[in-house]
């Protein structure tokens, strides 16, 4: 048996890195920047008022001074001459800030009666002037590898920059195997159930930044299997989920083997989960998931997210950890590293009693998975564990 | 002034309910279950072999008691018939237990010559079968609100709901004001600057759960507001940008009272943002952000992204709040609230340099913000601050 750390290093090893595209900025929430862009202007382009006030030359300012407004500079609409001493220009936040002003004194320390404004509060030390070039200048690299959010895609626009590009969203395809599913939506016959895994996992792989196709549920014989797997062709990445044990009842795959699978199998020390296939077929990268839902969907935070990642162009590494306190006393963990389904609340992390793989219902109320290592001691209530949100 | 909470309290009042819709179950990430669903079914339907072995009778488990295998169970193919004394069932993970069978000892715990098998392994107590119903029974609710995420979608499909009745995704209409903005792309004149507000809004709020439609820029004057106000009829949140101070130059007040606003107008005792305006137009709430970049984005976090939650239906309440240790020493805050750009990283909050409300770098480069209370005082490095992620 390997570790979850080193099957994770093999199947990186076979992520393909996705090729780049161009999209519009307002679709590029969420994608990953390809590379470095570098603004194409410079913010703010001139010296601008931060406040709404009065333009003055700088070595005017004192209190009880009085300067004659001799004309007004708003946001888009500068003030045009010089400004002499004893002048000032009406000056709004935003507004380009003429060139001989050096303070903009704010509206609420000035008395204005006609034109004539006089300083009658303190101003302080603070221009309130941003210089020129201040949020940026023209060139400045905004550096990718990057998962781009909202303030992101605010400075990607600040930056004049309309189109981004990005890396392609894999195609991911998901194959169920098994005689006993159904699609949601079906009758279950008396010996089968609903097909949950391929619903989850394309949750799971779509939130990721994949764009995740669910392929009609193979049965469990070589003609299915085959035809599942020919319309899989021309994915970047196909997950088959069950028939990645040893069972009599697998063959997902002898039948990946049989059509050119260049196969990796794993036995990883972890519970749930353990059996994991990987390879590369017909130019794609394939994982085999384990079929129970909530190994299949352990398998998938662990392994395929952190692939589906890699192949975006972030970097190669494990799902992010945090630190928590335990709400209560954990038993010693064995051989294998346990990744128990918790809830992580007001900062006290509990994990959940039934830890079968089997319960999606459990699953479902928890918040995170409680790391166990290997060999891990008993550990009290207090103790500060690792765990993987979610 | 009042309080951002008083402010935020203000604003829930004005929101208005969604109403109900049903999607897809493959389309239902992220969306907000309306109402309780309860399962169709039971699941597992049947006990449940949780391992790959031999099924037989409870009271016959014994090391080195040996059985005649007489068929086989796989997962949606069962055994039928009697398991007499003396028998086992070669079982499959999944497989329907026969009714006789009480125990499966699994195959590693085996020797098989021809149809006999003999325990060769201590079995332990653990049956190695699912209870019928051990994930959930049929009628269980998944209860309402919540927002649905990849095990969620797992569970669903498995309770046999293909279809999820979900509150509707809000139309946020984006209003940007102002005679010095270009639209991204577009060639800035010397006064001009590029409008990015709008852009980083919009991935802010559909990030959580609306639909949001940017609008043409309005321009400061009464006819292009007006415009733009009606080409914003229909949404259920209208949110300008900018022209929500106290300026000469603005306007959006002035010309949304014109159209009919009710209009609550607040300074909110914080920093960046200060104005907010609220109200009811047309049947649609209203929000006036400032227009300062972070001001914007950092209004948009504290009070439109709830609100929409609050429209989705989800509970009303701040953005999440997590406590983190301060890398440095910070000094005191003064009579508003303020939310300081930082990085948090590796367990310690580092505030950025340069808090200026115009600096989309800054917020960029941070993943969170850090609350300082009103009248907080300085604050020494390993202090446990509050801060919102992002």
């Amino acid at each position: 048996m390997i570790t979850v750390k080193d099957a994770r290093a093999l199947l990186f090893d076979l992520a393909p890195q996705m090729a780049e595209e161009t999209v519009p900025l307002v679709k590029a929430l969420g994608r990953v920047l390809a590379h470095d862009v570098s603004a194409k202007r410079t913010q703010p382009p001139f010296a601008a008022s931060a406040m709404d006030g009065y333009g003055l030359r700088a070595d005017e300012v004192s209190k009880g001074a009085s300067f004659r407004v001799i004309g007004e500079a708003a946001a888009g609409s500068r003030f045009i001459g010089p400004v002499a001493l004893g002048q000032a220009v009406r000056i709004f936040t935003g507004a380009p800030v003429p060139d001989d002003v050096g303070f903009v004194v704010i509206q609420e320390d000035v008395d204005r009666v006609g034109d004539t404004i006089t300083i009658t509060g303190d101003t302080g030390d603070n221009s309130n002037i941003r210089p020129a070039g201040g949020d940026f200048a023209e060139g400045q690299v905004f550096a990718a590898p990057k998962r781009l959010g909202p303030a992101d895609i605010a400075l990607l626009a600040s930056m004049n920059i309309a189109e981004v590009p990005v890396t392609r969203q894999p195609d991911v395809t998901l194959i169920s195997t098994g005689d006993e599913l159904v699609m949601p939506g079906e009758t279950p016959g008396p010996d089968q159930i609903i097909a949950s895994n391929t619903f989850g996992l394309k949750a799971l792989f779509d939130q990721a930044g994949a764009q995740t196709r669910i392929l009609p549920i193979a049965r469990d014989n070589v003609a299915s299997l085959k035809t599942a797997l020919d319309l899989a062709k021309g994915a970047d990445l196909v997950i088959t989920i069950g028939g990645a044990s040893v069972g009599d009842h697998d063959l997902v795959a002898q039948v990946a083997a049989d059509l050119g699978l260049q196969r990796a199998f794993y036995k990883v020390a972890m519970r749930p989960g353990k059996p994991l296939m990987a390879g590369t077929i017909d130019g794609a990268m394939m994982i085999g998931l384990p079929g129970n839902p909530v190994s299949a969907m352990v398998c998938g935070i662990l392994f395929a997210v952190p692939v589906i990642q890699a192949m975006l162009g972030l970097p190669a590494q494990a799902p992010g950890v945090r630190q928590v306190e335990l709400a209560t006393d954990i038993s010693a963990n064995g051989s294998r590293e346990h990744y128990m389904r918790a809830v992580v609340s007001d900062g006290l992390l509990t994990p959940l009693d039934n830890q079968d793989s089997s319960l999606l219902s459990v699953l479902s109320r928890a918040n995170g998975l409680l790391i166990r290592p290997i060999g891990d001691p008993a550990r009290p209530a207090g103790h500060m564990v690792d765990y993987i949100p979610f």
